[in-house]
């Protein structure tokens, strides 16, 4: 027998028992906070055209995609992440609708990663994306709400870190960097490497004084007093805009009571290059990466035909179920089925009573007696 | 702007709003009746190494995969169909089990067809499938499931249609047909070619007697009734314990109290050859092909390693919406969100409006009032 017949590829599993009753509870949560908010769930394809993913929109590289080809030779493209296919939804659906749209989804996402990375190829996303609302407040709710969501889960110990990538860009700007040493510059910064930065910045021979500005960057984390902090550091008008939105922000936080949950890094930039303003992570002890990832993007509509800002997060369900594994956070489960069992002369009699009991909502399994029991 | 960038491929498609509630709604009561009887959820990978959907499984054929390569160079393909993945599970992780095995899940699957014959390539299946049981009340409890299941979701006048494809075997046994006619003869019964059959028998020369009781099995359908006439028409024990079983099976039903739901048709016979005894297929008007599709596969998890009976079923939830929904038959959907408007004065206290009203388990929308309302 191949051993290919019972082994599952490599960075994909199955799931069962108890784990899998822990995974279903733990989505059923999130989902239903999101939903308590009025977000509406929906449904796309698990494979799109290789367009909706493309280069332009600015998500995962065109090598960690599955690509295949349908009878009509289109290449498709199992989904690495949901944004793209809800701002197409949100074009295609609601082209002329003014007022905002609340979304919410729940499905797998692929990436053809080398498993010399070890990471999992197929894993449970969950999320919400708010279309049609710039404000301040938008950007509020989605945050408030993945802590809620967060909390509702059991979990406590976790920070949303928040930045806003117009801050960057406005110093970038005004330092007069190119699109492609400001993308090097990104990547950089993105992975805490502070000499890889400081090297790129001298060899482009940037000013000493946007120098030091855009390497203290990456030390500008913490608690709103990072805020202040960041307000000194700067004087163009982009970046100043980007520190006010975040105290503004902050503000909004503190009505939803979830403050203490939340710090700011303006030194977070995210590998998805749709993101235009403020972005989040949530991060807990017991997983390595980010466990939410989220943040506003309003130019990605525009990309598919529909002009609006948008704000969105999502959830790794795995990561969220290991977090709470590591941390002994009891998930509670479903209660387990009664078992049932029935001899040659009490068959219908047993079968009333599971009936009986499945009728009240209980959970009911009829098996036959073993002979040598 | 390219057009692939707002469409879905040919075959899939977006569901949102009200629509996609109601899918919800029903997935939800199916699976909430199949978890009642004790089936635990599991969760298979989207997609798996091609072997496990190969030729000798009998499941679908090649040329309806969706095939891609992994980076280690490994064919796989998107599952086509769950039951192969179930038997893998079943026996990978309960090679050592001798208890039956409940399993259930939901998920979508994946059919490259061509456009021609204008059918959806990704659906969403749930089903069940119960491992390690060859009695005759293992069928009833699979056939009874089935049958409370469509009528939790409101579903009235549909019949479960049962067969036992060993009725059908025995008697190309007893008339000495090779396979490879045999095969041939079942698509053409399959597909109520009488026809076909007939020229294809005339062809093979085949003995009149023969010919005459194989071309009558797509007559043998109806209530209990059919099956003494099914019983009259056939000497070889393989067809007469076939269709006992079927007797028993109806004794079986009674208890359940579902018996006006059912119906026999010796002429059933499955496109998947895994299939070995009984098998069914629930219908309704409003959808062409058959709801529910399932059966015994006793062989099925030998291919993979563990000799173990097994029988399942899977409902098609797309098909069950589409019926529902032209036989005007209403799903209770999940109350709609109440909307709390906020102006510049009272955004705090509308805030807490809407925690309090999420708190009792309700739904709230918080939006800014338009200015020109």
């Amino acid at each position: 027998m191949s051993k290919k017949l019972v082994h599952t590829p490599e960075g994909v599993r199955d799931i069962y028992g108890m784990e899998y009753a822990r995974k279903l509870a733990i989505e059923g949560m999130v989902l239903d906070k999101v939903r308590s908010f009025g977000y509406e769930d929906i449904q796309t394809p698990t494979f799109e055209f290789f367009e909706v993913f493309s280069r332009e929109v600015g998500t995962t590289p065109s090598r960690e995609l599955y690509k295949f080809f349908d009878k009509e030779g289109n290449t498709l493209v199992l989904r690495p992440d949901f944004t793209p296919s809800m701002a197409r939804c949100a074009a295609k659906y609601f082209m002329d609708q003014n007022v905002p749209i609340r979304f919410c989804y729940e499905g797998n996402t692929f990436s053809n990663t080398s498993s010399l990375q070890g990471k999992l190829r197929e894993v449970t996303q969950m999320g919400a994306e708010l279309i049609g609302d710039a404000s301040v407040e938008a950007d509020g709710e989605m945050a408030a709400m993945v802590i809620e969501a967060l909390l509702e889960t059991g979990l406590k110990d976790f920070q949303l870190s928040i930045g806003n990538v117009e801050y960057f860009k406005g110093i970038c700007e005004e330092a007069g960097l190119d699109g492609e040493t400001e993308l090097a510059l990104r990547e950089f910064i993105s992975g805490k490497n502070y000499f890889g930065a400081e090297e790129l910045l001298l060899e482009r021979k940037v000013e000493a004084g946007y120098r030091e500005v855009l390497l203290k960057i990456t030390d500008l984390f913490g608690a709103a007093e990072a805020l202040g902090q960041a307000k000194r550091l700067v004087r163009n008008p982009r970046s100043l805009h980007a520190v006010e939105r975040l105290e503004k922000l902050y503000e909004v936080l503190c009505l939803y009571q979830v403050e203490k949950y939340v710090s700011f890094d303006m030194g977070m930039l995210s590998k998805y290059q749709y993101y235009t303003g403020v972005i989040y992570k949530a991060y807990t002890y017991g997983v390595g990466d980010a466990l939410v990832k989220g943040g506003r993007y309003d130019n990605l509509l525009g990309h598919f035909g529909k002009s609006a800002p948008a704000i969105g997060f999502m959830v790794v369900i795995d990561d969220l179920m290991a977090a709470l594994e590591r941390q002994n956070i009891p998930v509670v489960l479903p209660e387990k089925a009664v078992v049932l069992e029935y001899t040659d002369k009490n068959y219908k009699e047993v079968l009333a009573e599971a009936r009986r009991l499945r009728g009240e909502g209980r959970k009911a399994v009829v098996t036959q007696r073993h002979r040598d029991a």
